[in-house]
């Protein structure tokens, strides 16, 4: 009788839903990605008429402009398929492009947003990687809140970690700010960057310090991520206006200060860290050149200094930018770090060799970590879980 | 300068990103969805190859069991195209298939999971479906949490929606218990049922109390929604066990105290309401019969009563149901709301007739309201919508 009811009642469901529809009427689905025990992965997608299938994961190395794609081989039975070599750990994202038509996998459901772009998900796990997996560890909470930013005249989305134990206790935590980069927002570290699964497992090996992690939005013309806020559903953009002209900086105090009152922070300069990638490098910079005696950690990953403040000379937050650095230096702090990988672009590689010229020149101490790879999540993350370990 | 500085550092990025480069080197993107002024909506999609495209979308029915379809018309330049009739507001999801190839809109990147499917979203705007967009308005702040289950002997996700202002004051809120249905998890409410928005407007028009709204995961062999969990990227499963064996209701208890526990909750039947939709709707009428006296509103929006809890004889929580059942009438309550659309599939329909007569012989008092339409979120949104309006 159970079994009678839970068929009838789920083909009942079945026909009330396309989704339920394809699921009643197709064979039984492809396993895809199959991760093999050698960690190699074979892909497979069923395109009976199509003449050409391609794949595109970003364990590929990309030659000069070429998009990074691997053939893939029609069987007889219509299924294409692709078999990878071994894959080392790692959080990997893929599509397939079936006819010129770029699709993902009908049979992962798992998906990320990269700026307008979804890919599938895939971890290959093992050493480093199983930081950015869910472990059987004490996890932290994650909230999505808006914080009403007078100097943006607009509430705006904020995402904000609290390690594990935040709730029942009463003792205060220090505080990183993360940011993302061009075309990214306050989901970003949240989705690629693994951020809340790296901090948990970091924490619970006693790697890092139980921290508040607040990831913010950088583009103050929007309220939130795409999807997420007042905009609705309109194609996210790569390049917003108003991210890199010092809004963002001008008004960051409008988040210091909503932290510090919702939450139970350490509100000392030995309590506050901040970082980015890419163009949240560049605002990491310019935020803790602006907020004197503010941050004792910098984090700059894969910075964008090859952007010039001095191109806004509107923005009170770009001027005197050479006395801010003097004064930040002598303010003191406990780290100032970049890193960087060797085959970033030449223009952000010469970005930031101008900016350690200019820190040497007055003297002013940080550590240059130069890394294998390019301007990619992969080695963001890594950054994140070596700079969580480095603070506080 | 400034302007070079973004257009080099822009291509350098594109450059060593898979998908920035399909950016750098395709044409102008497509606009799809364009959605009309009349709203009606053009569909566009790049497969110059393609022999046979159709597109599926939630606002065309179905008949019988052939899934719902239409046909895409190839213009020349290889991009085909499909224009809808005047769509009525609501939010809708849609799909392509190409060459008998699911796919998604590459150029939406708004997308939504239902059980192992992924779709895009859009949004038409206007009536009620104004309750499901972010509007400028007091937000709440919704956490993804975990919460330990001593009665699963696991650590459990759990989603909760917090009304604005919650944080900086000091007063008690009502709580609604809010519950998926089968395929569904924690996740499941936020993303198709659009609860945050729905509570977000109806509270900023006074149409609600202010409320904390519990979402939970009634997959107890489950740690966590899909890709959020310990299992990691594997597949979406339709039926889970341990989802209709009493289990769930068993150990309902544990949310219960993790809730009162870490909210300022009213800890009062008068301040706890619990509904949930097809199996929630299920679970909703077993758990408020195995916790007398603990809720003082019940929402069943379509719930699969067709199931028989009498199956599972094991359970200790589906043991001398008819004494509970006249227990909770006994007991009292305000609300005993039952909805269902008149197109849902008979057999749901006759369990719930089965169990109105029920409660009919035994003289117990419950609203039943039968709308339009079938076994669809279209349906458990407006539920939620007027449900929630009924509480408190």
């Amino acid at each position: 009788m159970k079994q009678y009811a839970l068929l009838v009642l789920l083909t009942g469901l079945l026909s009330t839903t396309s989704q339920g529809q394809q699921a009643l009427t197709r064979e039984p689905p492809l396993v895809s990605p199959e991760i093999h025990d050698n960690h190699s992965v074979t892909f497979r997608l069923k395109a009976p008429t199509a003449t050409t299938a391609t794949m595109s994961g970003n364990w590929m190395r990309s030659e000069g402009f070429a998009r990074p794609s691997a053939t893939m081989q029609k069987g007889a039975d219509g299924i294409w398929s692709y078999t990878t070599d071994v894959l080392s750990p790692e959080f990997y994202t893929y599509s397939f492009t079936v006819d010129g038509l770029r699709a993902i996998d009908p049979n992962n459901a798992h998906v990320i947003r990269d700026v307008a772009n979804v890919s599938n998900a895939l971890l290959i796990d093992g050493e480093f990687a199983n930081l950015y997996k869910v472990n059987d560890v004490p996890h932290g909470s994650v909230s999505r809140r808006w914080y009403n930013s007078p100097g943006n005249t607009k509430r705006r989305r904020i995402t904000i970690y609290t390690p594990s134990g935040y709730e029942m206790g009463k003792e205060t935590y220090p505080v990183l700010y993360l940011m993302h980069g061009i075309g990214g927002d306050e989901e970003a570290w949240m989705g690629l960057g693994r951020a809340s699964q790296i901090l948990d497992n970091l924490i619970a090996q006693g790697k890092a310090k139980p921290m508040i992690v607040v990831m913010t939005n950088g583009n103050v013309s929007q309220d939130a991520a795409p999807g997420e806020g007042s905009d609705g559903y309109t194609k996210p953009s790569f390049m917003l206006p108003q991210t890199m002209d010092g809004k963002f900086e001008e008004t960051f105090g409008d988040i210091l200060t909503f932290v510090d009152n919702n939450y139970r922070t350490r509100k000392t300069k030995a309590g506050r860290a901040i970082a980015g990638l890419s163009m949240g490098g560049y605002h990491t910079a310019y935020i803790s050149q602006n907020y004197p005696n503010t941050f004792d950690y910098m984090g700059l990953f894969s910075p964008a200094l090859n952007n010039k403040p001095e191109d806004h000379p509107q923005s009170l937050a770009y001027q005197k930018l050479d006395l801010k650095l003097k004064k930040q230096m002598d303010n003191g702090y406990k780290l100032y770090w970049v890193a960087v990988g060797r085959d970033d672009v030449p223009i952000l590689l010469a970005g930031i060799g101008d900016f350690r010229k200019k820190m040497d020149t007055i003297g002013m101490t940080y550590e240059f970590k130069e890394t294998d790879g390019g301007h990619t999540w992969p080695n963001w993350r890594k950054y994140l879980t070596e700079f969580a370990q480095k603070i506080f």
